[in-house]
């Protein structure tokens, strides 16, 4: 099942009530500049004025290996992989600190980590395969594997949604991961391979340049099938930027905000507005990170990033680090005074 | 009194501590950028590795009007400074909203507001007189305005500190204050007026050009006491900018980190620098406002703000929505796992 349902668009009549709600507000018109589009924008996406406070912030971080870690793409091994879904399990991680700040918890799901068993059987849950391909000379995928791929991101939205969850953020975990991610940018916005690789997490010259040339195979592959993004996500993609693909899409389907995070759930979300058009309207973009295709992606989504710290972690970093100006903005539009409230004359 | 003491840098061994232990933290080297930097700088502040969590976050908002108003500069008439600083104590301003989210509370001072009566005893416990001149065409303050403004915000600060703040945001009330905040800038950084002059809370064009006229006055009266940070204060500042330039001076003298916000705070801060040499060490720019005068003086601090909103409300706003970005900072640092606690063979 590679269909997703229609997606509607956040309330428009709510966002016009929440425009004319903040130009009552003890401030000037439009003083809190982009505080004030996100607090629309959530308003908007909840179907109600003022907005509700988040009660249930829920990170999704997807794990997989990728085969074109052979290929001496990335600074670290791939055993890393599984060493870190131990991490994000024991709370280590960066990502369970900054979630935890931020108010929000963390899900690991290993959807195609390279290891014999998974972590836990409910980590376990979803999975797919032992890593994905070798997409500079293999399909990454088979197409009965991007079918479950993307069934079950769109099954674990709907669980997170059905459990409560009130926004949603996307995380990744994988060595080599930005390789495929990479080519999926380049693929769906014609970009050239150059003008988009960059370091992941800290490749050298040598990695960098081996990294281009699997990109460069990988986007060879992929001109078969240009302009199918089901068929992108078996070529050259990944099960985990599958199943990100789905979560992000059916996230939308469910009218559940969403923050993405850096390049490689930004590379899903590309594949995800794909395949549900008009899922971007429920989506914001977290952070920009210094992958040069993440900026790119974001232009093809005509996304803004909330912050820009020069991060390049993924795990949903840089989207946890944006959720407390979200949070802050709903409260400004929430709980601020009116002038008639504040007896004020302007 | 208008000196201060000398300010120490934070400390440099545990910056260094901080780095390392950075780079021992289950991520690539690097990859959290800017909060990275954000962590060590508190780090040296408090001079310990790992950071502590800040336990007494406190905003300090500086009211005070400005004779200026009386050439219409202003989208707002200066009854508002005194109904806003009623707001402030009600808790339905912006500011009390975004720092409740932040995790700070909040104090309102009233230094020289135009009515009567402070709103009440503590709020004026420091106030130096009602409204300062108009810059326009004659001193905002006297020698001994400028000393006692000077005083009052050294003596909040360590009030503030005293008390266990251990983060300070100064934040701004006031209609008109841009005026004098916009020829403190110019003055101090040499820029052309029209390069630096921004709209304040929405000026409208005639207004805009009432705003330009009257700051080439001020800065003409100013050429006579160029390079003097206390005569500039007294020529062409007012009393709460003179307060918060005491007050961000003072903070670095005690070792306390501090958030700069917007144009207003950040002239106040460009003064305390000349005063307290090396202040600036003890500060972060919270946010870059769309004033073009915040912009040079940041540039001339040699300060990056941590978040860009295009807000341009004053009232400790921007710092408020950069501090969970600090505390998700120090909370990295602080708690993440060690690639050996992990088990990790990067």
């Amino acid at each position: 099942m590679t269909d997703f349902e229609t997606v509607m668009p956040p309330d428009r009549d709510v966002a016009a009530a929440a425009r004319a709600r903040h130009d009552n507000l003890t401030k000037p018109p439009g003083s809190l500049g982009r505080l004030e589009d996100l607090s629309v924008w959530v308003s908007s996406c909840q179907g109600v004025c003022p907005p509700r406070p988040f009660q249930r912030a829920r990170v999704v971080v997807f794990a997989g290996d990728h085969g074109v870690t052979a290929a001496g793409v990335s600074a670290y091994p791939a055993e890393v992989t599984a060493q870190m879904v131990a991490n994000f399990d024991a709370g280590g991680a960066a990502i369970n600190v900054l979630a935890e700040v931020a108010g929000a918890t963390v899900r690991v799901v290993d959807v195609a980590v390279d290891a014999s068993e998974p972590l836990s059987p409910s980590i376990g849950a979803h999975k797919v395969r032992r890593g994905s391909g070798n997409i500079a000379v293999e399909d990454a995928l088979t197409d009965d594997e991007v079918a479950a791929a993307l069934d079950a991101g769109r099954r674990i939205a709907d669980e997170e949604v059905d459990s409560g969850a009130d926004i949603l953020i996307a995380g990744d975990m994988g060595i080599g991961n930005t390789t495929p991610a990479t080519t999926l940018i380049a693929a769906l916005t014609d970009s050239e391979p150059v003008a988009v690789i960059g370091r992941g997490t800290g490749v050298d010259d040598a990695g960098w340049a081996r990294k281009t040339a699997a990109i460069r195979d990988a986007l060879f592959r992929s001109r078969a099938v240009a302009g199918d993004p089901v068929a992108l996500l078996r070529v050259c993609g990944g099960a985990d930027l599958a199943a990100m693909a789905g979560f992000c899409a059916q996230s939308a389907v469910r009218r559940t905000p969403l923050l993405l995070d850096g390049v490689v759930v930004t590379a899903a979300a590309l594949v995800a507005e794909e395949l549900a058009p008009g899922a971007r309207q429920w989506w914001q973009a977290g952070h920009r990170s210094t992958e040069p295709a993440h900026t790119v992606a974001l232009r093809s989504l005509d996304l803004e990033p909330i912050v820009e710290m020069r991060m390049r972690l993924g795990e949903g970093t840089g989207a946890a680090v944006a959720l407390p100006i979200v949070r802050a903005a709903v409260a400004a539009l929430a709980s601020m005074a009116t002038f008639g409230e504040a007896g004020i004359t302007a």
